[in-house]
């Protein structure tokens, strides 16, 4: 049910296709984040018109609201949410770690409290899987903890518990239509990395995940640690960078041998009137568009670039018409598909590798603001 | 260019086709409200896609935001919101009235400021008409004084205030392309009310609106007011009845000669979670949807409806998500746009006054909360 066929390389980098049951994932591939079972002002419509393929949703926040039981006897999350392709929930373990408040952790799971209510919750490898079970998304992760990247002697220690509770995780598992991925990690010491890499492969799941990345460690930092992690996985399964990310960590992903990518950026940004432009990331609040008959980007094409000026999204900005974040979410992710679908036909090309300075020097360019913001 | 033709009626209610530059309307029509140039948190292809085809857009606000030059150097109206449909802007005369801080009001126009920032403007007919005719909507609109109703002396000097301005607004346009609306008005008073429809129809105009109603009057004011003026208005050109209303106000507005109505209830009500249904009025964050797998109305054929469970537009809500107003706008102005297309059709069939009770007791179950609520 879970194949994973490459069907090019150029390099460390590949161009493959996932099989799961809601349909064939091209990879690489980048997936939007529809944190609470949405992605944030957009209709599934709307998704299918950029071509997402894979969309993520979180499971700390679906097990808070609306509750995964209730997911369930709605008949899960497809079915809830309407998104009829693949989907992708994470173990919560991040946002635990990340929004609740207090939490314990011990050997055995976390004991944390509702970053909404202040109510106590516990989750532990077998009730993560037991709520992605009830969720009922496509690939689903394994159960882990996510240490700060700085504190090395904890790291080790995060990282011996995340392999054991890889393993509760697998074993708790039962649904034959998801896809278990084990979690990489081992912080920023490649030592760790290598011994998480090698524990995570040997495990039998249908992909893998690399965690830990993108939580504050340096660009150099997340590159290195693929260095030492990719090659130490197998080829034949699907690798995931969590929570990556901006379009430069995309291509040297990619680069480096990466499949699948999620990130909330583009929707972020959008909301933030920050809009992916070829001159560089746009502030569309800027006075200089008031006038501006171009769309986004001339080269894009999304709904919001073939139908809006510049000009009127920088007046549903001013004006706080809602409508400017749902246009410019529609562009920024559209704009990340497209890269993949680039980086996918220059993979099956043999010409990624040639090409990846020009995209990576596009690209640093939307790292900042162009000059005009 | 304006031709108004009728093609059937039932009594005093009737069924015309009015074309405009932007394309023939059906009436009787109900127009959704895009008051900055967006009608809020949907896009136009949503509204296409729940059969609108009329959309008003407000003069003052649009003047104030982004400004009325701009909107005309980026091609107008339509073309900046792109909306191909007809469209109408007001005189901008009711919001000074109703929304800007101080404002003194003289026979030759109204000094007030902006609610945005305080700043002072001047609005007189000829530059009402000239911000009109920037924005180049299809039908445009005389400027009037809309005085409190129960304020009976002022109620005079602000209609025949009104009827100067309206041969001054007729004298001001220019642009043939579009339809000004000479404005009825009058309070509750019935004389004036008579003396008003009987000079804003002496007006070489191709459409004639009612204004200074919903303003405050009892449900029987507005309907005893209309039983004055419609049958002093000639047959041959069609009638808007200016911010109405609910849906009882549109049938008894229908069965009494209007041909047009237009009111930001059913988004407003949606951004309040607040959705039409055949049970009566929902309120969709009630915990008794939690599990509700039925789509907010089963009759409708909207995409809120044709898509998603109540279960899940419930989730929306209480996660705080604006996907939730965004879909309950599309069904609520769908609920309306179907009750007009279902009045057209009863009327064509000649049986409306007939269905009318059984609409009304329908629709007027909707004035409150279902008991659930």
């Amino acid at each position: 049910m879970f194949e994973f066929q490459i069907t090019s390389k150029n390099n460390r980098a590949r161009t493959g296709i996932f099989s799961t049951p809601h349909g064939d994932l091209l990879t690489p591939v980048f997936a939007p984040v529809g944190t609470q079972a949405t992605v944030k002002t957009l209709t599934p419509e709307h998704l299918k018109g950029i071509n997402a393929s894979l969309v993520l949703s979180n499971t700390y926040h679906l097990y808070l609201r609306p509750g995964d039981e209730l997911v369930r006897d709605m008949g899960g999350l497809h079915k809830f949410m309407q998104w009829t392709n693949p989907m992708l929930t994470d173990s919560g373990g991040f946002q635990v770690f990340s929004l609740s408040q207090t939490r314990k952790i011990d050997d055995d799971g976390v004991t944390f409290k509702s970053h909404i209510d202040g109510s106590t919750h516990r989750f532990t490898p077998e009730k993560s899987i037991s709520i992605q079970e009830n969720l009922g998304a496509d690939i689903i992760m394994a159960f882990d903890e996510c240490s700060d990247p700085n504190e090395v002697a904890y790291t080790k220690i995060a990282m011996q518990r995340t392999h054991r509770w890889a393993e509760r995780s697998l074993a708790a598992k039962t649904r034959p239509d998801q896809a278990l991925f084990g979690i990489v990690q081992g912080g920023v010491n490649p030592e760790l990395r290598a011994e998480s890499a090698k524990f995570i492969a040997s495990l039998d799941t249908p992909g893998i995940a690399i965690g830990g990345l993108s939580v504050g460690e340096t660009k150099q930092e997340m590159r290195d640690m693929l260095e030492v992690v990719t090659p130490l996985l197998p080829e034949n399964k699907p690798r995931y960078l969590m929570g990556v990310g901006t379009p430069e960590d995309l291509i040297n992903g990619v680069l480096r041998g990466v499949d699948i990518f999620d990130c909330v950026l583009p929707t972020r940004l959008a909301r933030h009137h920050s809009a992916f432009a070829p001159e560089g990331r746009l502030n569309m609040m800027n006075a200089i568009f008031a006038r501006d008959e171009r769309p986004i980007d001339e080269t894009c094409d999304c709904y919001a670039c073939q139908t809006f000026t510049r000009a009127y999204i920088r007046h549903l900005i001013i004006a706080k018409e809602l409508l400017a974040g749902t246009l410019i979410s529609i562009h920024n992710l559209r704009a990340l598909i497209r890269l993949m679908e680039k980086i996918r036909a220059y993979i099956a090309e043999g010409i990624f590798e040639f090409h990846a300075p020009e995209l990576l020097a596009q690209w640093s360019n939307n790292a900042k603001r162009a000059g005009n913001g």
